[in-house]
């Protein structure tokens, strides 16, 4: 399973001129998720911690509670071409009892055929309900804290120093410390990924504990991290609208453009300290 | 549909201190889009050219092959709380003996309930194979010229340079001219965008066009461009192990890292000309 990276010729132009070389490129490989020997989904991804991705995903999609709500999770046995295992279905068995997702990560579309409510039902039909209400969380951190945390993240990007290529998520703690980091083509693939590893911990729900990323802060971002009970998110980059509102709906905060020493509070600011000589 | 920012309240906290002012952030609203009526997808998108999203979305998708294939689109009748339409469900009628997609945006999925042919299984159904081959396109570039891409690109960008938040695709000729560029949280978009123009300008298929993105190159968005007959995708990232396999397999030229005067040629090197002087 160690294919997260690939090497390929590469012709490299430069003000310096030319050279063909050997380049190192993120590997990006489909995984068919199933439940009950069903699929689910394919999402195309990095491959490594595809047991933490299948999880975080199913927690994400609200099927997922605990770890004991899974039975077993099992590749199958599918061979390619070359007579190899391709390790990219894996079969999630879920425990007695636990229900399983109803129509695949499509939720209702499907079943809003009437014109009548469009633009609502659409929202209603990608946003869930979080089994684990972030907003009374009492999670603080300070700016200093933040600040230093997207370095903290780039050190432990392995595949992404050697390729350049890989958006990564990470676990942190109101001291500052790292709990996991996960590196993914996709960025709901490595938020999946840390969250999937907290599940299997018996961490969930995260309620003192934030949510890093590398990238933007989209919809879906914040709602991965409110599905898991996570009280703040912060990224590198721009939120956008729909993700500040759903934050704020749900109660959590969320930082944005996280540079240097500068950052930007959309929703929940009371979680983020004013130390009396921050920043200043 | 003036929706393309919302502006927010926002805490920005730097190394001078901190300071309150409104923010403008990239609008994202999630977008149904139908067909015959009948929910075929949702998107995540940033509101507007939602037709032409439409158009590229199903052209990359393998059913629509020209603009005579779509006989109306047409936003649903519904209105949100506050009884404004909300622009959020698109739906396109297919003109005569055009064949409905068969099962949604997830293809064949669910029929792979064997586990005999695993990941090639998975694979398989995320590829498709393109009316339109780019391979025997006799298109090429200088790269003088795809070192310019980026800023041009850049500068017409209007949407980022006031969010900081939008990815941005646009299709430029073999002189430099950029004929298209559009904006959107998530870059699967902007490319639909795009490629809707296009299909809707009747210039598809793009056999005499490059395709350039301002992020990564996914295995997606190689796809897209190669379900349109785009011979040439060009990236400011880098691109995934998947993304130059199929650029090969469709005889396509990848362009990643193209930053500055320096670029990497992945695949099809043929379409950038080794001008004497080039770069040196």
């Amino acid at each position: 399973m160690g294919r997260v990276t690939v090497r390929r010729p590469v012709r490299k132009l430069s003000a310096g001129g030319q050279r063909r070389r050997p380049d190192s490129l993120a590997a990006e490989e489909p995984l068919e998720i199933r439940v009950g020997g069903k699929a689910l989904a394919v999402t195309m991804r990095t491959p490594g911690h595809d047991v933490e991705l299948a999880h975080g995903f199913l927690l994400s999609e609200g099927v997922l509670g605990s770890s004991s709500d899974v039975f077993a999770a099992r590749y199958c046995d599918g061979v390619d071409d070359q007579g190899r295992n391709t390790y990219n279905v894996l079969d999630l068995t879920l425990a007695e009892g636990v229900a399983p997702p109803e129509t695949g990560v499509e939720r209702n579309f499907y079943t809003t055929s009437s014109c009548g409510v469009c633009g609502k039902a659409a929202l209603d039909a990608v946003k869930l309900k979080t089994r684990f209400p972030p907003g009374d969380s009492t999670f603080s951190v300070t700016p200093e804290l933040l600040a230093g945390l997207p370095d903290k993240l780039r050190a432990r990007q392995r595949v992404f120093a050697s390729t350049g290529g890989l958006h990564a998520a990470g676990l942190f703690t109101s001291d500052g410390e790292l709990l996991a980091v996960r590196e993914d083509v996709g960025r709901h693939n490595a938020v999946d990924k840390v969250l999937g590893w907290a599940l299997l911990e018996n961490r969930v729900p995260l309620g003192q504990v934030g949510l890093m990323v590398s990238g933007r802060a989209s919809f879906e971002l914040v709602q991965k991290a409110a599905m898991a009970g996570i009280p703040l998110l912060a990224a590198v980059s721009a939120p956008s609208s729909l993700a500040a509102e759903l934050a704020e709906e749900n109660g959590m905060t969320l930082v944005g453009f996280l540079r240097g020493e500068s950052m930007n509070l959309y929703t929940g600011e009371h979680r983020v300290l004013e130390t009396a000589t921050a920043l200043s």
